[in-house]
């Protein structure tokens, strides 16, 4: 029995509040039980240099955490954890589009956490990605893009083994307990984006790891239904 | 007439949502129209070294904006301008609390503006005292504090003169029209805390500082109707 | 009766030296007690980025302390309050020029302080307008700059309740022992530009603030005439 | 046909020197090719904070690139990448140690990249490991630690998929070109202790994984070999 | 002839006014005709950690420009040069003390051009030895300590070949043309503290070294002179 | 007799590996017994802010240590001495070249400690001009320079006085012990480029300086045959 009675292969209440900002081009609220991520995607008509002159546009991400996000309060510098997770948000992202058919613009992504327990990580990736397809569909709207850009839809979570038995998005209460910890990126076919897994206490098998892998896939087709829902819902709501 | 349609010595509406956050021992998100302001309270049980061994506790604060809070994205250093926010938040909040009936424990607010629209300022200062009181109110409820360390009720407010008309609680758009701006943090009773005011043209005339400190003084009382049933709410939902 | 002697509405003995510096387009050295400030207006012939192209110049002050200007050595970096004391001295001596008359050139004010014994931001904003003053002066000889750009006079000063008494010009030991304190920027003629009050111990009353006024009022008029001479002495005395 | 006629399951031509440097406790020089890093084991007899008063020990990495060690030279700051990687090294290598055994001491493992071709965050792993087996091994010869705190050996391979071939130890050749590129930390037996698996192009399929972690198993043993031998060599060499 | 009219071996025009400030245990005002610096003396009771516990004391120095103490003015970051700068300054002085006989404290001497014509560092170590010697004198004087901890009188000064002439303490303008410019810290007596000397253009010959010795062992004994003018004027003066 | 077992004129053992690394224009390991240095050439067709448009080059240089290059681990973080020694090094080799026959490029020299043991600045120089040789060398083989721009040779050395006694290219042991300590950077003919000495305990007779000075230039000229020989390997063994 997990500490909030849910089943092992069950995710968290997650609500994905769209566009839950005026100023941004796309925007949502994403909650995951207490934690809550709040995903902004600024879009900018300029490109890094390393891409000038190539038609081709960027998606990246920032990662932050209000100070008193955590149980005790943390300083507001997030150092490096901070900085390999904005790594990890920026290529997912660019994984769910084509920069070619973007064109020559950079779109931020940010994810900034406003409550943390567990798996701010996952919830700023499945997020972003709904403030980053709302951002695209109101550029195609305005006739800036003719092509669409979004790829297969895909989301992120996390999957750990904990008192023995493999579980899907875990609090930081199971997380600080688990003996291997995974985040996958994947999209809603299962396909692999990115797949990061650590054996916190021993080494472990490859069955597990297929176990794993396999509760992540059902918890990212969950996840698209709620992210596919949010756009909708956002896109009703305001032109922009 | 207002862009939005308010009399010249009407707020913003205001909403004040106590403990928004489940961490911290204080908090609230307080909105003034599209100004929301993310403000929370952490209690330490330790003094910084200027205070130790003096039986005295301290209230600092932070203030913070999130990038795409404004209207096109800023970088996440704030830099000089949210130095000088946060001196004049923890100095405006210290002179809420009697800091030798809080004992020896610091009190850190965190105010972080989820969205910018003029007026950041006074509402980390108005929510901020709504997060103080309620961490005040717990340890007061638990028994670690004895008399009671919060003073007469204070705010803050902006007023300014635009269009040759004083007027108060200016959005971003009033507040980058007038010709001359203000920031008062006052108690209930209209006694004043700071004061800061600057001609952004031409210099001012006296009686015109007295007109807005007039119409703040209007407005911080009706703020501390607002703060008083936000408390109220807060203490009554979660004994903490 | 005050620690040095003086009335309650009597300044401190002031010094003002023109020119003392032989590089910088002008510069005073500005004594008030035991307060010594290095004033330095630095002229050059381009303006920030967000002003390009616009026709108008741009003045803006930088603040230092030297480490052993207190009477305890501090270290080299000054942090938040020399950033909020430079962002001021900027923001008052802008109020003193018409920055079209001035053109496309920018002049940065760098106020350090030699010694300090109180009141160091208003002797850098009083010193720092005859410095102004002295390199306009030479723009104009120079026939760089055709319309008069230097406004109304004006300069800065302190003010202050301590033992009850409203007092103008405190030095360190007054200020400490205040119960109000006021920083307030304003024309000879007695507009105000910029007016920061706060109550150190419990706030104040409207009545305290008017008194301080007024005595803030009197000592501009009599730093005017100080101003007047420092800058008619430097013109004499040296062409540049 | 790979670039440089390897199979694709053939690791580069990799040669450990053990105990390259004179001052530190255990250190090697990897070179898998044209990759080169140096690994130094620093040990000190004390922990860091949140270790005090447990009795445990903490291995840390720390990971730095020569500037002229890539194709062209890079500045001294490695920023973000540098960061994530020694995250990385030093969640690899506690993997490899029992802390309690080694007891109130920590390990420095200090990575330098000499000259980089692909694959220098696995060799720094790999090396890392030799370097450490040899400064542990010299804390018990000297006494200090009685209980054995090495577990089963580990390394650390990239693996990828290039032209549509799973292949073994990128260079940069093929990791650039790569479609999806893999780092894969385990233990000579097979057990995972990390993998971290990123799509470059198109997201990839689950038997892909199954492939490259195959592969990947493979090349663990064979370093397994040769840090086994580097290690008897620099044991036998040096008593320390 | 020189630009300025003086001889080959002729000092600018040294002033040196002890106890320039108010609160420092020792400091002077050196001016070498436009060269002017500000050095004070700042004691502390207590040393740095590698000190801790061994009964000896510390001198160190810290160098620093005024941003318009140049021709043109300079960003307020000094970077390297300040700190090789500083890390002469603390060397030089460092010798002319009996750190033992000082006793387990600290004397930090700040060095601030305030305006720069060449020499700024040599000037620097020249008047931070008043300072220090006024410094040490009171702390006899007071009792705290014993034994006499000043050494032989020390001073620096710059020399160089200019238009194939040695000449002596060089302004900016011949020091930018110099061909070889040396920095000379010696004793009274001619013995050698610290020589630094450079080619500028072509590598000299060694028997320039020594015509540039000669001329600055001459330079050092006039300045000896002077140094020991003012620190008895600055003794009578003031008890301290 | 010395510490180990050297005559006092003598050199360590000197090995200098021509072309140590793949990807740099000119590179090389100097090994000065336990003191390895790495030193890197790196051309780039681009000069730095204040050359542009005057046809000239430059050269500059880096100084690091890796963080166990010392007999107890050292931060990475260089700090002042480091800044120190890299414009030693830059100005240094800056008087091997003829910067107008160089051309309008850079070429940085990055000088990156391996193993300390006393010596590393002078090793780093000695080094450097083996690096930036071959470096242009080959720019001159490729035709991109017509002009020879290397002067004539030159390297640097320590010497010091230990035990009365003056001793060339001291290792760390000594170094730590000697009562005086020169670097010295000359051609192979004995003209000085930069000259640096401190005296550690007492200030010193100008007759040791003398001494001191032979010394060198003996060990210079060694030198000078072993960087000969290290160049012409490097030309024969890789055209580049």
């Amino acid at each position: 029995m997990r500490p909030d009675g849910r089943r092992p292969d069950q995710l968290r209440d997650i609500e994905i509040v769209p566009d839950f900002l005026t100023h941004a081009e796309g925007s949502c609220m994403i909650k995951a039980g207490k934690t809550w991520v709040l995903c902004a995607a600024s879009v900018e008509e300029k490109v890094p240099p390393f891409l000038e002159g190539k038609g081709k546009g960027w998606v990246t991400g920032e990662y932050g955490m209000l100070p008193r996000s955590t149980h005790t309060r943390s300083s507001r510098n997030t150092g490096g954890r901070g900085t390999e997770i904005q790594r990890l948000i920026g290529r997912a992202l660019r994984a769910a589009i084509d920069t070619k058919a973007l064109g020559p613009r950079q779109i931020t992504i940010d994810c900034d956490v406003i409550q943390a327990d567990g798996g701010t990580r996952t919830a700023s990736i499945t997020g972003g990605y709904v403030a980053l397809a709302l951002a695209v569909a109101r550029l195609r709207a305005r006739g800036l893009v003719s092509k669409e850009p979004m790829r297969e839809p895909m989301a992120a979570i996390s999957v750990g083994i904990v008192d023995g038995e493999a579980r899907l998005d875990l609090p930081y209460e199971e997380d600080s307990a688990a003996d291997c910890d995974m985040n996958v990126v994947m999209t809603e076919s299962g396909k692999i984006i990115e797949v990061q897994g650590t054996a916190e206490g021993e080494p472990f098998e490859r069955t597990l790891l297929d176990q794993l892998l396999d509760l992540a896939a059902r918890g990212i087709r969950d996840l698209g239904t709620l992210q596919r829902a949010a756009i909708a819902r956002g896109l009703e709501g305001r032109p922009k």
